[in-house]
């Protein structure tokens, strides 16, 4: 059918399927079964609210990739994938609330027909469940499993020059989210309120670039909430002389670029001054060490250096971006982390989000990143400020 | 240390586990481990958006829960939680990306010095992977696990006064955003500027109801789109006299009431006006075949009945509301099907949402009830146009 919603031409999912099909060699998998609707969307440009029931996409070596999923999704899926008609498979929708069958025995079926040998399954995603497995176990016990987890995310972590393009579509969002955030903060505003001017903003959009809906909602803690930094918000007022963390994602046609600041209202504290400039250091130092050839690992310890964290600091300084789907902004495939061996290079990109305690409060920063061919990384969007104040 | 953010009192908690602790017991089991967030909400108050994370909480017979997860999440835990600090534990976060250790070892580990006999788990559940499951069995081969998915969920069936006061507040938003999009939407307006505008009030809330994050973004398909409902949005411009299916969820404190209108621009077809009757019969029947006592099937076959549907439209009429996270907003341990043998009681609460076929597109409502004492359901908001035009 080849889908008009598409974002890339056929070219691009060639290129994505011929890596894939490349790493299942290597894994020895003569089929791979894709649930993390992130992988599935990027492999075959599928993108509908469908990710609560079992589904996923079925990658062969010598035959395009089948969507496979309830049969009241299927005109979804015939809206936006590449591939033709005959490679959308369902199961019938009473399958979802049985009592006795389970969808993924109709799944079984399929593969069995296919006369797979080896099974490359994500059994750590989220979108493939333990009962799952267990049915596929019991029903196929000739076929050989194994676990695929984040083989697909991997061939994702390089961007192409159409990713880059919608990146930056994502990273323009998320500096108009975040402009008119600190522009429209105030003493006594509700959170709440606040944030309903940020959703605005992200799905209205930029230009041409039209917003969708974040992977993640943006997040708004303040004061000593801010060490919780995954609470969303409350209806609580905005006070002076508190700090806020505000952190969100643009998102265009399911790309990301996370963003992060502290905010201040009213008069900031030299202690919060102090930590704003140790930030600005750790940031630096961090982007400077994301050059092509470098492990992960050096940025990592290049962002706490400055931080003065010591070891038990050695992870949450941000992961891998671009497709993603609730509930994960960040890849945790790449990590950036102090213990990653992940060597770094041109056209990966990452969110970097180094933080640091004062007066009882966590401050933060976070900003989107792509490694270059040589030199430091390149900052995604155009914001300046570190740490506002108004 | 008891949240100052929780939302009900101590005797709605001590309430809802008793029930899940008559339910485990019920089903031979001293522990379960509860990892769908909603569940998780509904027994603790744990409300953060860290469900991207191996995470749960564990229900002993003669034990506070334990909120389990990871140790950068705690904070979050402390501050919403209704359990003393020690309920609260977790695990390194470097297990999260370690390539020869995983985060279910250290549940394992709280499990075994619990002395656990027979675990429920929630296999079937997103939120449990297939590769948790495989860690369990390994490092605990004494005990004994049984399926416990939708265990805690069908405890939820029945809301308390509280909670039906929440569902109230978030029927009002629901109503809010709908009529906002029914008064903004006009020909030659791009789709996610009117979605943008439906953020922002579902976000505002009303009076003194903060909005939450729904559980699922807005849908808004049109023309011949709308027979795949759950594409979410895109920039194309609104079109006179074409059919628009607007489906939302305003949400209060993670409680949800969904709502579904179709919207036309400009004079509709007579066809649309006939099944508009149609759809309205569909739904009144619906409404009074919703009676305490009777099956869930009955209610599924009277909004079946003026459709004229066959055997295989049995399934899809809508499904249990409440507590929700992403991305379910209908829980499917009791759908509106032909087939559901499930007795409806008072204070039960469901979407309905019959839909149509015609001139090549689909029509659809969608009301949030509640089944009442005696008599037909109550519907949830106030809103009266069944089909909206402009």
């Amino acid at each position: 059918m080849t889908s008009t919603l598409l974002p890339f031409d056929q070219a691009e999912y060639d290129r994505r399927l011929l890596m894939t099909r490349m790493a299942m060699a290597l894994a020895g998998l003569d089929a791979l079964f894709v649930s993390d609707p992130a992988n599935m969307q990027w492999l075959t440009g599928y993108d509908a609210w469908t990710f609560n029931h079992h589904q996923g996409v079925i990658i062969l070596q010598d035959a395009d990739p089948m969507w496979w999923g309830r049969q009241q999704d299927t005109q979804a899926a015939m809206h936006t994938v590449w591939m033709p008609e005959g490679c959308v498979i369902s199961y019938e929708s009473d399958l979802v609330n049985s009592m006795d069958r389970h969808p993924i025995e109709d799944l079984a079926r399929h593969i069995s027909g296919l006369g797979v040998q080896n099974l490359g399954i994500e059994m750590d995603s989220q979108h493939f469940s333990a009962k799952g497995f267990s049915v596929l176990l019991q029903v196929l016990p000739d076929v050989g499993f194994a676990d695929a987890t984040g083989m697909v995310n991997l061939q994702r972590a390089i961007k192409s020059a159409p990713e880059i393009a919608f990146m930056r579509n994502a990273a323009a969002i998320s500096d108009k989210v975040m402009d008119g955030v600190i522009k429209h903060a105030d003493v006594g505003m509700a959170k709440n309120e606040l944030v309903a001017l940020a959703y605005r903003d992200a799905i209205q959009g930029i230009d041409d670039a039209r917003g969708d809906y974040p992977a993640i909602p943006p997040m708004l803690s303040s004061g000593s909430n801010t060490n919780a930094s995954l609470l969303t918000w409350s209806d609580q007022k905005l006070v002076a002389g508190e700090e806020m963390t505000f952190s969100f994602s643009g998102c265009y046609r399911r790309y990301h670029a996370p963003l992060c600041r502290t905010i201040f209202l009213g008069e900031v504290p030299d202690e919060i001054r102090r930590a704003e400039a140790v930030l600005i250091k750790s940031l630096d130092a961090g982007i400077i060490a994301a050059t092509s050839g470098r492990k992960v690992s050096d940025v990592a310890r290049a962002l706490a250096g400055p931080l003065g964290h010591g070891p038990d600091r050695g992870v949450g300084y941000g992961g891998l971006i671009g497709v993603a789907y609730p509930p994960s902004v960040e890849d945790d495939v790449i990590s950036v982390n102090a213990d990653s061996e992940a060597v770094l290079e041109p056209n990966m990109t990452f969110h970097v989000s180094p933080s640091l305690n004062v007066l009882g409060a966590t401050i933060k920063i976070g900003q989107s990143i792509r490694i270059t061919d040589d030199g430091a990384a390149e900052i995604f969007g155009g914001l300046s400020q570190l740490i506002a104040t108004k």
